[in-house]
């Protein structure tokens, strides 16, 4: 165990307290938060009085698993590396509402792959965990920005939690640090960085690469998708703006209602200069309170080099709230990896150990 | 009310409870904690079924005065501010244990000017506070860096808290960002600037003004103390050092033992070049683990410009920390106030609220 003394938040004076999860989805991500269970294993006993164990596995290319008694971590990891087949049956033809039932699955871990118009399949699955009694904690932003005031009234309604920590900012607290530590506090609106590719790429061509360098750069580092639209047009940092406004605001906020400009065509010379006169460009993305709700906005903004956000470099993100109590808020991650995100995911797992059995809540 | 939704945390399902607050020091931050429980009163009772009053204010200069049935807030912030009398007796005379039992405190508000060589008197209060079965929470950092492990032993002895949000960066969230945010991550070390008199000396100074002038200025617009020397010399800065590892590494850190070196001796040219060289000068606060400990250290030091704490400016505030989780996570304030330390407290004061009965917890 690392030479450091984890935080201990919990119920350890409670009984041992077993949790079934469900993964749907198995990539980058779940392998990641099922190292992270192995490597906390102990400090998650110790100081929460939990342990978790996998009940149950889906994927969409790989086959899908399932045993309420447990199924063996190691070995789900080993073929999922190796690129085999975890189980024979696809989750389609089983049907997910079976799996959890045959899993008898407590929490859906839910990341899979999200449809940046709708936030399907996440959605959907989400509301199957929900409807069935089972908690649902997800790092993927589709559902919360398309479908969040829906999915946080059924988990009301069956006294379940709908978590979702990492789908904005890489796992870095930002709807727990509202949740938990900003009581009474009204949010007035925001201004951020929430797009790492975006970054990474303006980076780079300040450094002299342009567009297509740039891309190629990010790809063959593993930060950009092979393609890279949905960064480069701003969709990401949309659906991050619709998922902050819809729960730290309680404003229901569409994904098309937001401005959105991305950085496909800034100049790369233009960049270059902008930095040169210490005014950086970076992919800026605002909400803010007016009469009629809240207006949120994504596009290319240049910066002054003594805003917070134009030190955000590479693949930082950072997010600058304005509060009628705290005025300056700034909250960032520098070093966002399947590390950080899979911890996104431990501390909603977290938060609904440390509730309890009842997970009512006024929010 | 602002045209915002306030966060709600809390017991609303709960019947209304009234808590009953004494406030010993009652300067800037006590007066603008009485005007933040003003205004926010309505969203206290309907979103945490709490409501506060005063029924104790002890002041050096100004006597005491208390009522178990509640003191009137206004006629009390009206004598404050005429700067006149609040009671006869001086609480030396009344004694603090007897004015705590007679105005029937559930909680001591602690806000009096704190020793920087002992933490005294604060510390001293809150064990009486404690000791007397009270809550006590406070925006002193003194007892924080001096007495911790003690007051906290006490605190959970007595089933009761010893919280202190405002104590370090004014009222951002930085205890509560690790208690109710960081489940199960091992804190490694951080980097921060704490100090905002500093900051915006050196702010001043890139900007062409001498050390006198400076101070000046910043004495002008109220940044400053009459005797600048404990903000200077980084001794502010080391008790925060100190209590931020204290509390959030769990390691008992002497204010002693931490490297201590000012900006008194800074050459204001040497300044103005730094920041043209993009190698701007901060007072750089740091701590880490060591096979012995943690070590810590407050001292000028010469920042690339893609540092965070490098975007700084004024009166900010930024702590950027390094976890076995979270390699980096940054949380900063850009405004502090009288009001966001007032809201700090606040926030302590609804920490005890959500917890309800029993404020027991395995930290």
């Amino acid at each position: 165990m690392y030479n450091s003394q984890p935080t201990l938040i919990g119920r350890s004076r409670f009984s041992m307290k077993t949790y079934n999860l469900f993964f749907i989805g198995f990539g980058t991500i779940g392998r990641a938060l099922a190292h992270l269970l192995q490597e906390k294993q102990s400090i998650l006993q110790a100081g929460y009085a939990a342990s978790f164990q996998l009940t149950g596995v889906a994927t969409r290319r790989h086959g899908c698993a399932w045993n309420p008694a447990g199924l063996d971590m190691d070995g789900i990891l080993r073929m999922a590396d190796a690129d085999g087949r975890i189980g024979k049956r696809s989750y389609e033809e089983a049907g997910l509402e079976t799996l959890l039932k045959d899993s008898q699955a407590d929490i859906l871990v839910e990341i899979t792959p999200t449809d940046r118009e709708n936030g399907e399949p996440a959605a959907s699955h989400i509301r199957t965990a929900l409807r069935g009694g089972r908690h649902a904690v997800t790092a993927n932003k589709g559902p919360v920005a398309y479908a969040y005031r829906e999915l946080r009234d059924l988990a009301r309604q069956a006294d379940r939690r709908f978590l979702f920590e990492a789908a904005v900012m890489d796992g870095t607290p930002v709807f727990s640090l509202q949740r938990e530590t900003l009581p009474a506090a009204g949010i007035i609106g925001f201004r951020a960085i929430l797009n790492s590719t975006t970054n990474y790429l303006l980076t780079r061509m300040e450094k002299g690469m342009d567009f297509e360098e740039a891309v190629a750069a990010a790809q063959a580092v593993g930060i950009a998708e092979t393609d890279p639209l949905a960064d480069v047009e701003g969709w990401d940092a949309v659906l991050k703006v619709a998922a902050l406004v819809n729960v730290m605001m309680d404003f229901p906020l569409a994904p098309a209602a937001i401005t959105r400009q991305g950085i496909g065509m800034l100049d790369p010379a233009a960049v270059r200069r902008a930095r040169a006169e210490d005014r950086p460009f970076k992919l800026v993305c605002r909400a803010v309170r007016t009469p009629n709700g809240v207006a949120g906005s994504v596009r290319p903004e240049q910066l002054s080099t003594d805003d917070p956000l134009a030190s955000v470099s590479g693949t930082g993100t950072m997010l600058c709230i304005e509060t009628d109590s705290l005025p300056g808020l700034i909250i960032g991650g520098t070093a966002p990896s399947p590390k950080t995100t899979a911890y996104g995911l431990l501390a909603d797992l977290l938060a609904i150990v440390r509730a309890g059995p009842s997970q009512r809540s006024p929010f």
